[in-house]
């Protein structure tokens, strides 16, 4: 860590980072049904294996696990400290995994480690690669993901690193997605969502609108970004952001995925769970006072290997503001011979679900 | 159900209701701590029996039940996906009764059966009467209540059903009323509430203005309407009702009954439990900074068969916005030689609570 | 108590008040995780005591305590409704003492027993000394301060009562500071803030900028001060309030004190406990909308008699709204020849914080 003139912790530079080198995040965070009920609150989220103990039981789980966004948000939440506090834009993410579930009463830390740098060419800058891992108290890997930030410079004389960038999957394949150990959907009832739609009545090339929007206020975002302890100063401090390009505090790009993801009940109802997010953009920042409407395109279809009860969609759902999704057939448009998206279009995800089959 | 277009669920018209069906609604959910803490964050509630475990061990119960609304919105929230995605207005509810008590850790779970229609005489809507329970995961009804509402037709010339319209009794009658098995007031200590008024100090005719008033801001009502999974869009989508003729999302009407209830508790501080609802009126919608302050007459005063420790008291609580409740002594006004609620009246809301009575 | 006209209850009056009567307050309080996670959802606070259970088992505890802060508010929450539901002002409290532990299912109640009573110089209020207790549910002290506000008299022309003012240290002396049983920093672990300084490394006269701020919203303090049952008017009815010097609802001092300590995390991270609370000054009302940061100045730094695992360090935090602290250097300054807080600073908190030592 570099000599700093005073306790208070600024953040890294990216003349900090060394390939190679793993960061042991602060602040481990017990989860529970406090943050349960709280994430409901946030998002609306009505998935069935996240909202009731007995479907839980059912699919063959000791309890309600924690919906896989809020803890990816909790454990995300702990890297902003070590990692992005001088972040001058959040590039993107790949490789989202979740290999274990999370339970209440769990606790999350987290680790990183730098596996790619790339200086920026006017060098005040560069690109930092971490692989971050969060755990729980038994020391078992929950999720990982790989993500990429552009962090400044504190000495834009300081020398660059050797490039290293590291290659990575346009999304992860089947052969990489786990099952958490005794999840099964055997004997899945989809009364439980309403919704009688499972795995094989989705094809690759359809598209749902989800119909249903939500707005977010400013307490609603800061509370879930507070709840998840990360503590990047954009989210939280109007009287400084007033004075930025925006004018106001930016929401949380994790919060507009959850409320994305809890929108898309309407239409994949039994995507009880999420096995994988193979990378995302946040195409504009969203502001308190936005109302969010999604539509999901279906990407792939996919049974799994060896089980008959479980299927794999991977999903490209597509997040506007203020925007009916029907109006809206390309999110992306043409301006000064560039495809760009609208100025509506504030996510674009590319994930895989875990749907149960009809048997 | 109907042949739909697409995997998304836009919600029953009039003519798919049929007379005598029981629909099943999705979502079930577990109540923890979470919500708990969260309902009295959402509301202020001081009600003793849930808010102290010592309180409730000492009433015969093995824990803090979860308050009555609390139960009751979210048994709700789940028929609103089957019943009242399509309402043009919810007219009313009566025989709302709470035969059992819920508990963290309780899963509930809602139906809905269909007990009466009536085309309205334009032919463009109608209306439809459900009966709806709501079980624990025992399968043990817990709440159950009739409510009307008006639902859209999706094609005017769908024909009429036979017109059936329930006979609803004009109060929930002591003989129906239930006292939760074990509850018990022997030994009650109005100490637990600092207040010393007993079932016998309250007599029909009397007035009590509660005093306190309560604000609430866009994040509250749409957290505590998302912590239900009631999912009617003119809660959250401000985008969409921009355009409607109120301008801005609406407020839950049940929201407006739990803090009208919370608001209570200065002056009726003993009324421990909410035995049954025996009907009510949104007078006027709520919306966001509106300030909310109530006034309770006292209807009945009931001794319970077979008690000497708990008696019933009918109340009649009105809610008003932005208004002082002793400048107004009724809640309705002569116009155009019609009786109607005065602008800022919000709620008039009949229910029986039970209180301790002296020994 | 006062015969009262009605059953609600509109507070005490200054001659209400007797000299050594002790008043038992309402509404006792089970503490939940669900009350852990709102309160890290409201604060954003990452100290990891409160944070992690295995932080906790690993420094002797059986759990995951409240938030030292979280447990105040609740037990003062409870005493508003008898002491200054009538105030015109909270003077200020002192001797703020933590003896125990909360833990997530304990249930707060809360007793006052006024020891000072002086009547102001026009004889229209009076200043009222309470000394407030909150117990557990094995009758446990768990918290206890010492408050004073002047509070109105109903009645201008009731005698005054004999003066009697408490005496009052300046601060809690160090041996009066408890330690809770089995609390142990042997084999502490800064990694669990990320933060390398302990103890040792702080020392009188330091300041300490903590950088990040936080604004707060009208539904996060009003949430806030309804989860702690605390029925003061002025937090939560902006209808009464529009027509109040203010113009709109006042915030919670307690929610500004527990915004500042969580920012003081960038700076203190190690403090894992506050031991006492010596005084504090709400300088000026702060309002939903405000960006708090916050400075501390180091008091003294003082070892704990008998242990070598945990020192204890005399700060005063200082919390302005809207403003750099760098740019700040003296929370004071001179108008008309008086030295009076900045108009932006809010708060001013002397208190003493337990902090690992090296081994």
């Amino acid at each position: 860590m570099p000599d700093t003139p005073s306790k208070t912790d600024t953040g890294r530079h990216f003349e900090d980072f060394r390939l190679g080198e793993t960061l042991v995040h602060g602040t481990p965070r017990t989860l529970t049904d406090g943050d349960m009920a709280l994430y409901i609150a946030l998002t609306g989220s009505r998935f069935p294996l996240h909202s009731a103990a007995p479907v839980a039981h059912a699919m063959g789980l000791e309890g309600r696990p924690a919906d896989e966004l809020l803890a990816f948000h909790v454990g995300f939440g702990k890297t902003v400290n070590d990692i992005s506090l001088n972040a001058v834009a959040n590039l993107g993410y790949a490789s989202v995994l979740f290999p274990a579930v999370v339970y209440p009463g769990d606790t999350l830390r987290a680790e990183s480690t730098v596996i790619g740098l790339r200086q920026t060419s006017n060098g005040s800058s560069g690109i930092v690669y971490v692989r971050s891992v969060t755990f729980n108290q038994h020391g078992r890997p929950v999720m990982s993901w790989v993500r990429w930030v552009m962090v400044k410079k504190r000495d834009p004389a300081a020398p660059a690193p050797d490039t290293v960038v590291p290659e990575l999957p346009d999304h992860v394949p089947v052969a990489q997605l786990t099952v958490p150990p005794r999840l099964s959907a055997r004997g899945y009832d989809p009364a439980v969502t309403g919704s009688p739609h499972l795995w094989e009545d989705y094809g690759a090339g359809e598209r749902i609108h989800h119909v249903n929007g939500m707005t977010v206020d400013e307490s609603d975002h800061t509370l879930a970004t507070r709840l998840y302890q990360n503590n990047a100063r954009l989210h939280f401090e109007a009287a400084m952001m007033k004075d930025s390009p925006f004018g106001r505090r930016l929401m949380y790009g994790g919060h507009v995925i959850s409320v994305c993801r809890a929108l898309t009940f309407n239409g994949l109802a039994n995507a009880v769970r999420i096995a994988a997010i193979n990378g995302g953009t946040h195409c504009h920042p969203a502001f308190a006072g936005d109302t969010f409407y999604a539509f999901t395109d279906v990407l792939a279809s996919w049974p799994l290997p060896g089980r008959s009860d479980l299927g794999a969609l991977r999903l490209r759902t597509v997040g506007v503001r203020d925007t009916d999704t029907r109006e809206l057939t390309d999110p992306m448009e043409e301006r000064d011979g560039r495809r760009v998206y609208r100025d509506d279009v504030v996510l674009d995800l590319d994930y895989t679900v875990l749907m149960p089959r009809r048997e």
